[in-house]
C-alpha cells in the first residue's frame, strides 16, 4: 500500500525511478576505484547546485548530524555565535551549539517570519571587538516554509569577520542559492530534499576562509570531523564507510537534474510549484503561514482552518487518498499543515494532492467551492506547459 | 562490471537478493504509522541477533559513528577507562575516547592477539577504588580476525562495577553473543557486516544497568544522544530522518536469516566459511595471522607470502575475476590481505574466491600446488552438505 503513495512531505522527497533503482545495486568496495569515480561525479555534481569551487564533502549521517558537524568543527567551547532562529530548526542549531558549549547569542525572529538582515547589521556593527565568530541561520526553515535572503545577511556582515554558516538542508536545490558570490563560509545540504535522493547522506561546503577555524578547532568531534574528510577525500574515500545505495541513487537523481536542463531549471520548477500550491491554498481560502516575499519553493504550510483537526486532515490524505503530507513541528504542531513540492514532483502530483487535500476538507465539514483549487492549479500549470 | 564482482570483504557485505530490491521502494514518511511498523519488526528481529530483551537502538550513521556513541554517551570528560585493544579499530575507539575528553588506559594486546582476560581482572583488582569507569573492547577485530571472548572479559571484572563496552560491528550475526547472558552493558553493530545490508544503519544496545550512565552524561553530543533515541523509539520514531532505503533492505535481510534457519544456524554457517578459508589458506602454506582458538568467523588475514605485494594481488583478484577482497589496514597494509565471509555469501562464492586468489597468486610467481586450495574446500563442503 506505501507504494502507491504520493510523498508530498518536505522530505523524504521521491526519488526518480532511476535513482530508486539504482539503490538496489550490488555492494562495491568503498576503499577502490569504483568508488572514487563514483565520488568524483557526485561532488563535482553536487558543485553545481551549490554554485561553488570549494570543497565540498560527504557525510553518512541525516541532517542534524550535518548541523551537529556545522557547530562542531567551527566554535570552540566558550566562543560567542549569532544563531538567527526562524523556527524548529533554528532552534535545533542552538540546541546543538550549547551541547558543545558555545555562548550563544539566539536571535530569534519569530516562526513565519524570515531573518532581518537589518538586525544582522546591527549586531555586529555593535560587537566593537569582533566576539562573535559566526552567525547560523537557515537558508530555508522546513518547519515553516520560509527562505531567508542569505545573499542580504551575508553582506549584512559588512566588515565583521564572522563566518556566515548556513543549514540549507531543505534549500539546496530548490532555492536559489550561490554560494561563492554570496561569499557563504559553510554551507550543508541533505540527500534526502531537493536531492531527490533517499535520506543517509550529508555534504557540506567548506569556503578557504573557514577551514583555518576548521584546522585550530578544539571542540570534541571524531565522526564529524571535517578535516579527517577532507583528508580521505583526497584519496577519493570518505573516512568511514559509507551509506553506498543512498550514493548510487543520489549519483543517478544528480544526472536526473541535469537531464532536467540543469539545476538553474530545476530550481524555477520549484517556485513554480510554490506558487501553483500557494494558488491554491488562497483558492480554498486557507490562510498562509509565510508572506509572498519569503515564501518557501520547498515546502508551503498552511494554518488549518477554524474546526480542522490537520492530524485529522492528513490521515484521511494518507489513509483514504495515500497522498502524505507533514502535520506542524514544534509550536506549530497542531495548528498548521505543510505540503512539501521540493525533489521530484510531477505535475499531476501536485494536482493530486490539492484534489486529495480538498476531498479530505470536505470530509471535516469545512465549507469551499469544490474544485476550486485544482482549478486554479490546471489554468496555471496549461499556462507553463504551452 | 561492478555489477558482476563477488565482495568478500569484512563489510559492507553482499545484500540478498529480497534486501537489495527492497532498497528500491518509494520513500514514506518517517513519522507515519508505516515506518512505526518497520522500525518494530526491525528491533524485535535485532534483538534476537543481540541475544538481549534490552533496548536495541537504531542510528543513522557508519560504524565509527556508532563507536563515537558509544563513548559520547558513557564518558564523561576526566573519566577513567579502559580501551583493550588488539588492532585498529581499537586504537580508533582510543582516539575517540581521547577526542572526547577521556582519561584513557590503553591495553594493547597486539595486533593478532586476542584480550587476555587475566589481564582485564588484574587491572580492575588493583582499581580499589573503582575509578575505572568502563571497560571497552572489540568483539571482533576487523583489521586482523581475531574475534575477543567476551564472556572471559565480561567474567574478569568480577565484582569491579565498570560497564562492558563492546565494539560488535564486524561481530554481531556472525560471531557467537549473548548480550543478556554475558552481562555487557552497551553492545554496538552496523547493518553493512553479518545483517547482511547496505552501510548507514547502527544498532546499539544498552543494558538497564548502562541507562543511568547515560542519562547523567555530561559529554558534548546531539546527534548520537542515546537518550534522544530512547524517547522517540517510544513513539516509533528515530529522533532524525532515518536512512529509509537502508533500513527497508535490512527488513528484509533479517526476514532472510529467519528463513535460514535463524541466527544460530546463520552463525554455525559463518564458523563453516572460517574453517574453510583457514583450511584452503594452509593448503596453500600461507601463514595466518589469528590463532586457531581467536579465528574470526568474519574475516580471515592471510600474511602475504614472500615477494607477493597484496596491493597487486588484490588488484589482479578485481580487475581480473571481479572478486574483491581487502588489503591490510593501519600497521598492517602492505604484509596483509584479508577474505571476509560474513553476511551473504554462497559455498561457490567461497569457492570462487579461494579460485580467484590460486589464479592470482600463480601470476605473482608464487610457487604451490595449482587447485590445492580449492580441492580442500570442495571437500569440506561436500561433507557438510551430505
Amino acid at each position: 500500500m506505501t507504494e502507491d503513495q504520493i510523498i508530498m512531505l518536505p522530505g523524504p522527497t521521491q526519488v526518480p525511478p532511476a535513482a530508486a533503482r539504482a539503490s538496489s545495486r550490488a555492494m562495491i568496495n568503498h576503499r577502490g576505484p569504483e568508488f572514487a569515480a563514483m565520488l568524483t561525479e557526485i561532488t563535482e555534481n553536487a558543485k553545481k547546485i551549490f554554485k561553488t569551487k570549494c570543497d565540498v564533502l560527504t557525510l553518512t549521517a541525516s541532517g542534524t548530524g550535518g548541523l551537529e558537524c556545522l557547530v562542531a568543527n567551527f566554535v570552540n567551547p566558550g566562543d560567542k555565535i549569532v544563531v538567527a532562529s526562524i523556527g524548529n530548526f533554528g532552534e535545533r542549531l542552538r540546541d546543538i551549539a550549547l551541547a558543545f558549549g558555545a555562548d550563544v547569542d539566539f536571535m530569534d525572529f519569530g516562526w513565519g517570519n524570515c531573518v532581518d538582515p537589518k538586525a544582522i547589521a546591527e549586531k555586529l556593527v555593535a560587537d566593537k571587538n569582533h566576539e562573535i565568530k559566526a552567525v547560523y541561520c537557515q537558508h530555508n526553515e522546513t518547519s515553516t516554509g520560509v527562505t531567508n535572503d542569505i545573499e542580504a545577511i551575508s553582506k549584512a556582515r559588512g566588515n565583521h569577520p564572522a563566518l556566515l554558516i548556513v543549514d540549507s538542508v531543505s534549500g539546496l536545490g530548490a532555492a536559489k542559492f550561490r554560494m561563492d558570490d554570496w561569499q557563504v563560509d559553510v554551507v550543508l545540504t541533505g540527500s534526502q530534499k531537493a536531492f531527490m535522493s533517499p535520506p543517509g547522506i550529508d555534504f557540506v561546503a567548506v569556503s578557504d576562509r573557514a577551514w583555518p577555524v576548521c584546522a585550530s578547532c578544539t571542540n570534541a568531534r571524531f565522526y564529524f570531523d571535517l578535516n579527517k574528510a577532507r583528508a580521505s577525500y583526497k584519496k577519493g574515500e570518505m573516512p568511514f564507510t559509507p551509506a553506498l545505495s543512498v550514493l548510487f541513487a543520489i549519483q543517478e537523481a544528480l544526472r536526473f537534474i541535469d537531464e532536467q536542463g540543469g539545476i538553474d531549471a530545476v530550481i524555477d520548477e520549484h517556485y513554480f510549484r510554490r506558487d501553483v500550491i500557494r494558488a491554491a491554498a488562497q483558492a480554498l481560502h486557507l490562510p498562509l503561514v509565510a508572506a509572498e516575499h519569503c515564501a518557501s519553493p520547498s515546502v508551503t504550510s498552511i494554518m488549518a482552518p477554524e474546526g480542522v483537526d490537520p492530524k485529522a486532515l492528513t490521515g484521511i490524505m494518507r489513509d483514504k487518498y495515500h497522498c502524505v503530507i507533514a502535520g506542524g513541528q514544534g509550536k506549530f504542531k497542531g495548528h498548521v499543515f505543510r505540503i512539501g513540492h521540493l525533489g521530484y514532483v510531477t505535475d499531476l502530483q501536485l494536482i493530486s494532492t490539492i484534489s486529495a487535500l480538498e476531498m479530505a476538507l470536505a470530509e471535516l465539514g469545512y465549507e469551499f467551492t469544490m474544485g476550486a483549487g485544482v482549478t486554479v492549479a490546471q489554468k496555471m500549470i496549461v499556462e507553463r506547459r504551452k
